[in-house]
């Protein structure tokens, strides 16, 4: 057999066993408080019909989206159909200018592919080499080249489930989801064509207890993951003030880009895209006064107030302001170690959020946002369910599992695999450990028999390689006197005890 | 915004919270189980490289493979190149025969398809309509379609991983993995296009030793599950003898798909399409003798017995005998309740295994096989790495979930998800609960607060509906007491208590 060159494609990657006990731990831990939370499970398929992704996610989502080819139809007409049909459209009036071209018919049309396959090799040449030429004549093709595609969130699947689903479901609706989604990005340092989303929504619910409870889920879990964060929180319904404030109103989304960047460039650089936006300097006054705001920050009280204070004649203002007290005030008193912040800074971007917007950041290290969420209007509507509000969070699995990593924060448990390796002397010596070997499991002690009565030398390699912290002997001599004798690797220390009290053993 | 008719793809399925809890239930004792036996978690992407998958799985297999196409290239040159490149392939000679053939180039050609649309159309819908026309012309294009594909089991991208990591792993390498793979079968009941695969494998090691600790594996989660299960056994080393003692070891693939058959066609058919496969009378006699053995099911002594009289002169035979003698003897004085039988008709079909093989069936209920597996001689040869033996099991999930639904062994725990609802009086009462649900959460009491004061009734009828067991009650009276009132709603009783008594209140 020839030697075949193997990979994962691009931006994929394995998970070996050390990596998914780690990404297991974080899973476990964000589905538990999950659960802690009221939240249940929902899982959706992997592929979705193509139509229910696309449009959802902007021009540049769209060209993101992969697309499965329906092998089921073994001849794929349904693609080449779309090939040719695109051939023609975007040349269609050629025939209504030349209604006498009915010249060649059916195979004949192959019969000139076949006959001339330089043609054929010259043209493919020059549409692969010429980017513009083969967008220009291919790039529609895409949207006909299949009819499902795999996820690229985990929301629009979620909003198809409670569109489907919805006269059956219990609202307030509380799901989590933690599956892989995949985007044809260009892969990069942290950046991933397959990733997991770990997202809880509330749909069917205006009521901000549900921000409380989403922060205090963020809360929760870096309490238990031992990261240190920080949960800011803001309101759209403030940017939104903000821009009637500015006396543009429909500026709101220049604005809000424009702020998402501050992190990033600063200050000076945002005042100065805004300015590019043709916002006045009045305008970029307003809104460097409102920024400054976040020189109190850690301070949310004057925050809160400074807050009030510059919008106290807007409405819509002071309900985002009295929101955001509101999730301050029911979350303060409790014993978190990640605190909540006010922050004016926070825009949250492109998303189409409408209310409390939250972003988490680790303490301690530089890494990009670990979590980030918030309200939205109306979850179902793009699929004939209109009114359905809601709000959500997600977290950043990725980026948690490199700020643990940097920061030596797995606990040494996660790296261990078999608690004990019995060492292989013999076949009636299996036969006992066999017995014995049953008796821990059913103490949840994990264990394995090595499989093979070789030197001790090769046995005790196996076990420091697979970090197996204990070892136990049974020779013919323990087998006669019913005992064995077990080794704690890292210590070096060894006892012989009757087999009858081995359940007993503690083997930490 | 128009209604828009939502779905998912045909053979995919949503699972809704009741459904994944109770398949997490299934999930999670499984792997609990490897883990008990020292396997370690693998992960691989949903997608590979299409030449990982291609020609793994026979002519059959191939087609069932879901191709992805590589979005990530916007304009998919890789795909029209290589639709012109094979209208090209399939007539390369009429170049050779008609070397002044360049008539027009490049995009001349283009322009002949531009203005010729009506012949488009008609060769696309004669291709669309004519199976065996498309078939002719666009069949190998599959091939080429894309460099990417969903995976179709997990035992081909595990021999991929292994191939690729081989220099640093510990054998013997046992894996576990748990993951979804994908088919472009035709979707009917009890078969999806997307499904859980559950497998684990041990490679690196030819010792028996892994046979008997897969099969306390199958013992050790159908007891667990409370599954009634037989742990079928067979070599196909025994199976190779008797086609020897037939005369005609080549025949054993043969004679193997026939014995398959047996559960479902019985055994004179088994017979009548041996003879159909030109098998002679005294071979047909040979064969049926050796299947009369299965008459000592549940008495596997005398079935070995039995099995060694008959194979006395042929060692493959003795050894597969010996074989399976191992794993009954060292597995028959463990106590689970799913026992092991040694089953002469058990042939596993059409995979390629070469020692002993396993089947698992659930008593009680009609199911197909729940389970299944056996050893393998090279795992990893088709990736350039050869001589890598294993044995690996796998678990329908599918099956094992329905056999469990319809024998109701689904405890009830895996229903409840919310434990304590506290009721929504108003913001002071509200913040109060707030304090005392992280408390319970502390504790690991899954708990949530409605989300807004409104009548008993609509709180109560929520509870119902979410199947939660405990409500409490907290209002202004309770308030300044310090109290709460805790209900059990299954047992319709109310009790109140001081609030710093909270936690030790058993929420059972």
């Amino acid at each position: 057999m020839a030697k075949v060159t193997v990979g994962v494609p691009q931006g994929t990657r394995d998970f070996g066993p050390d990596v998914v006990r780690k990404r297991n731990y974080i899973f476990n831990t964000i589905r538990s408080v999950f659960e802690l939370y009221g939240f249940e499970p929902l899982e959706t398929p992997a592929m979705e019909n193509l139509d229910t992704l696309m449009g959802k996610y902007g021009e540049e989502g769209d060209k993101l989206i992969f697309r499965v080819l329906d092998s089921g139809n073994p001849f794929q007409i349904d693609f080449i159909k779309g090939l040719l049909n695109y051939l023609i459209s975007f040349r269609n009036d050629i025939v209504h200018a030349n209604p006498n071209i009915e010249g060649f018919k059916g195979f004949e049309f192959l019969q000139t592919l076949i006959d001339h396959p330089t043609v054929i090799v010259s043209l493919a040449n020059q549409l692969s080499t010429d980017v513009n030429l083969a967008k220009k004549y291919l790039s529609p093709l895409k949207n006909q080249t299949s009819g499902k595609a795999l996820k690229y969130d985990l929301t629009i699947p979620f909003a198809r489930y409670v569109a489907m689903n919805h006269k059956n479901l219990t609202f307030p609706f509380k799901r989590y989801q933690i599956q892989p989604v995949w985007r044809a990005d260009r892969p990069q340092k942290g950046r991933y064509r397959e990733f997991y989303q770990c997202d809880a929504d509330v749909v069917g619910s205006n009521s901000l207890l549900n921000e409380v409870e989403l922060a205090n889920i963020y809360a929760t879990v870096f309490d238990k993951l031992k990261v240190n964060a920080e949960i800011r929180i803001n309101s759209r319904k403030i940017l939104t003030a903000l821009a009637e404030l500015c006396g543009s109103a429909n500026r709101m989304m220049d604005i809000t880009i424009a702020i998402d960047k501050i992190d990033k460039i600063g200050l000076d650089k945002v005042k100065q895209e805004l300015i590019e936006k043709q916002l006045n300097e009045e305008q970029v006054g307003i809104i460097e006064k409102y920024l400054l705001i976040a020189r109190y920050s850690g301070d949310n009280d004057t925050i809160i107030a400074e807050l009030k204070k510059l919008f106290t004649d807007n409405v819509t203002g002071i309900e985002g302001v009295n929101d955001i007290q509101f999730i301050f005030d029911n979350t303060s008193h409790l014993a978190f170690t990640s605190k909540i912040y006010v922050d004016p800074t926070l825009a949250r971007g492109l998303n189409y959020y409408t209310g409390c917007i939250f972003e988490v950041k680790a303490l301690n290290v530089q890494m990009g946002s670990i979590g980030g969420g918030g309200r939205y209007d109306d979850l179902t509507g793009l699929f004939g369910v209109p009114n359905i509000p809601g709000v959500g969070i997600s977290f950043g699995v990725d980026r948690i599992y490199d700020v643990m990593e940097e920061l030596k924060l797995f606990p040494s448990e996660v790296h261990v695999s078999t608690q004990v390796l019995f060492f292989n002397l013999g076949e009636a010596e299996g036969k006992a450990a066999f017995t014995l070997m049953q008796q821990l499991r059913d103490k949840n002690i994990r264990c394995e028999l090595y499989h093979e009565p070789v030197k001790f030398d090769k046995q005790f390699k196996y076990a420091e390689k697979k970090n197996i912290p204990y070892v136990i002997i049974i020779g013919s001599k323990e087998l006669q006197e019913k005992t064995c004798v077990i080794k704690d690797i890292r210590k070096g220390e060894q006892q012989a005890i009757p087999v009858n009290k081995i359940t007993e053993f503690s083997f930490m």
